[in-house]
């Protein structure tokens, strides 16, 4: 019989949202005495923008024209979208970029889970905790962690602690990391990286040999004029990073699929050959195992550039902000220590009393019929602590902070 | 310096689609006689049915409002497309198969590359010579193979050699593999599989201990009513068989991004901790690494199994299948030696005088500015061989045989 990939069986089982999932049908079946209150997943609720609805149906037109029709298109995106991005995301912030160093895909999701297939299996790798689960349980499979402790973290894997104790900065890892996985503004914490400390860990990186993974899927919610958008608005950057971007939460694309990966021409990692173009593996990982995005995807995501897209995505994001803002005043002023939810739509705070994520969530959903997401489901680190989403409805935003706020 | 994985060195670099672009380029900047007949690469080139259209256009207004907005779907598909999907696909063709056995994603390219992921790194492949690169490639990078040799076939990897001395039926490994990829109807050689001789590969994985990859990306070209559309039509196929299956070619997706896997249940591999289902493998890699198809391409798949949707799609094929009917018997009369083109989208043909197929390509390229593909490209047993698509449109095809035929 044909052996499987028993890297897999080190995996935990029970992701964190099906068990959230479970949990909450359970609960409704129990006939709750009010509707619940959705604030867990991270999934926008807001419908696709005007614009973008129109690029897509013009598209789509486009595609049932002799004329207009795209078949296979170039895998890495269409010129006309990597344009847009370069233009509008990066020139407009002093960032030059190529644009074959631009590659458009079906979502940071997937990035950020196939990245590391072009790095040698020995690379050591960094994670923050807590953290985006995809991140380990890609590199899980690849084969790179050993089994996974009692503390629930993988051995070989260096994991840096994220905690009020410490402003959610985590301290420079002592052991030389290769890849270092970082995610600003940050999911599941709501905070941010200032300049300052960006610079430090882009110095560290460059003077360890080791390459950033920046996950910047969240960069539009930044209010704050001072803090990066971009890693690479930071000195030397170029030649030890690669940024992942994504429309799913500005423009709402979470059910349409569009994101993008910037890397470098300067990027290289070592073979015995010689130092190699990271640019040009992921390229012919990209080109080989994947097929390019939607052209009709391709044209809704342009139309995010536009001046009414861009309109319309921030009255979105506005909206957000203000769910956010919402939450965070109506919890302190419950009594509540919280973070985040400034510069990012994720409320993170401390269970009271110590209780444990799961004891608070399971008292949030049957006291107050809200759902919100255990910390500790992003790492053992995340323990005492718990994520509310600023993505709901303000109608529900308001019921829910009513609802805590009366005991 | 972060070390790199470096299967990736053992990539024979120039991927054929590639080279021939840059020879078409390089011979058009001579101002060529004629226009070029691009009958190489297998895109389609028929506008979108509009049911298709309209369905997107539907899905794109219903994403415009708050009732309709559809935010992260199931990665594993939508439920109203999987039930069609095995409705028409496969109930209709006496094959049961649960919602769970369907996997939907954006393309069969990428579900071909990505399956190698969750076997182990020594399982032992067997591909056709020649073959779809995607199936190689994806392996090479994930390190089952050696370095390749100066035949152009990499070490450790089962080439089974199918050319018109075994009319192109590869024999049977002697060297047991663990996964065998088949293609049928085939691409490149536009050849097709009897049901006996499926037969004789299931029981062959079945004594074996062996899975067949079995890719169907092209069975709705298949005209003949005796040959089998899906390898579950085979008894006993659900335990050694796992299938894909595309949107592209059919509806003329290419663009668009639609594909699915059906994974039975049944099928198992084996771990040390005993045997593994292979569709919960590959549910936790696709729930993991991927997020779903967009809502509006579902949408549109959907649309391919109405009453409307059905009868475009079914004109599409029969225009192309009359390109290869006018390609075959134009290429015959020409003296030439032709294959497939019957119940698959492509014309194999054998390269007058033994020529090589890239002397060949060069000949077609300027003497009738006719583009095709060489088969060499495809591996060293389609050396001698030539590939023409049958996705072109009607009156280049006309005018391709006109130019070949007048010599």
């Amino acid at each position: 019989m044909t052996k499987i990939n028993e890297n897999y069986l080190k995996l935990k089982s029970g992701y964190l949202f099906p068990e959230i999932g479970r949990r909450v049908k359970e609960y409704s079946a129990s006939n709750p005495p009010r509707r619940i209150i959705r604030l867990g997943i991270g999934d926008v609720t807001l419908p696709l923008p005007p614009t973008i609805v129109k690029a897509m149906k013009d598209a789509s037109d486009e595609m049932g024209t002799a004329e207009g029709f795209h078949g296979y298109g170039p895998e890495q995106g269409y010129s006309f979208l990597i344009q847009k991005i370069i233009e509008n995301d990066y020139k407009s912030r002093g960032v030059e970029l190529a644009e074959d160093e631009v590659f458009v895909s079906d979502g940071s999701k997937c990035d950020s889970g196939n990245i590391q297939e072009i790095f040698s299996l020995d690379t050591k790798i960094a994670v923050v905790d807590p953290v985006y689960p995809v991140y380990i349980d890609t590199n899980v499979m690849a084969g790179r962690s050993g089994d996974s402790g009692e503390d629930g973290r993988y051995k070989n894997f260096i994991y840096m602690s994220a905690t009020s104790e410490n402003d959610f900065q985590p301290a420079f890892p002592v052991e030389k990391p290769d890849l270092i996985y970082l995610c600003y503004p940050n999911n599941p914490t709501g905070t941010v990286i200032t300049r300052d400390k960006l610079k430090a860990w882009v110095d560290y990186a460059r003077k360890n040999g080791s390459i950033i993974i920046y996950d910047a899927a969240y960069e539009s919610f930044i209010q704050d004029p001072s803090i990066p958008r971009s890693i690479f608005e930071i000195e030397g950057a170029k030649d030890v990073a690669l940024e992942m971007r994504s429309f799913s939460k500005t423009a709402g694309f979470t059910g349409i699929r569009c994101a993008f990966m910037v890397i470098p021409k300067n990027l290289k990692g070592k073979s015995s050959n010689g130092d190699i173009s990271i640019n040009s593996l992921w390229s012919r990982r990209h080109t080989t195992k994947f097929n390019g995005v939607s052209y009709v995807t391709q044209k809704a995501a342009e139309a995010c550039y536009s001046t009414s897209g861009k309109k319309e995505i921030q009255e979105r994001i506005s909206y957000y902000m203000n769910n956010a803002k919402l939450i965070k005043e109506g919890l302190k002023k419950a009594g509540f220590t919280v973070y985040g939810g400034e510069n990012a739509p994720y409320i993170w705070l401390n269970t009271p009393d110590k209780m444990s994520s799961w004891d608070f969530f399971d008292k949030m959903l049957k006291t107050h019929q809200i759902v919100g997401t255990p910390g500790s489901g992003f790492g053992p680190a995340g323990e005492g602590y718990f994520r509310l989403s600023a993505f709901g409805k303000k109608e529900d935003v308001i019921e829910a902070i009513d609802r805590i706020s009366q005991g």
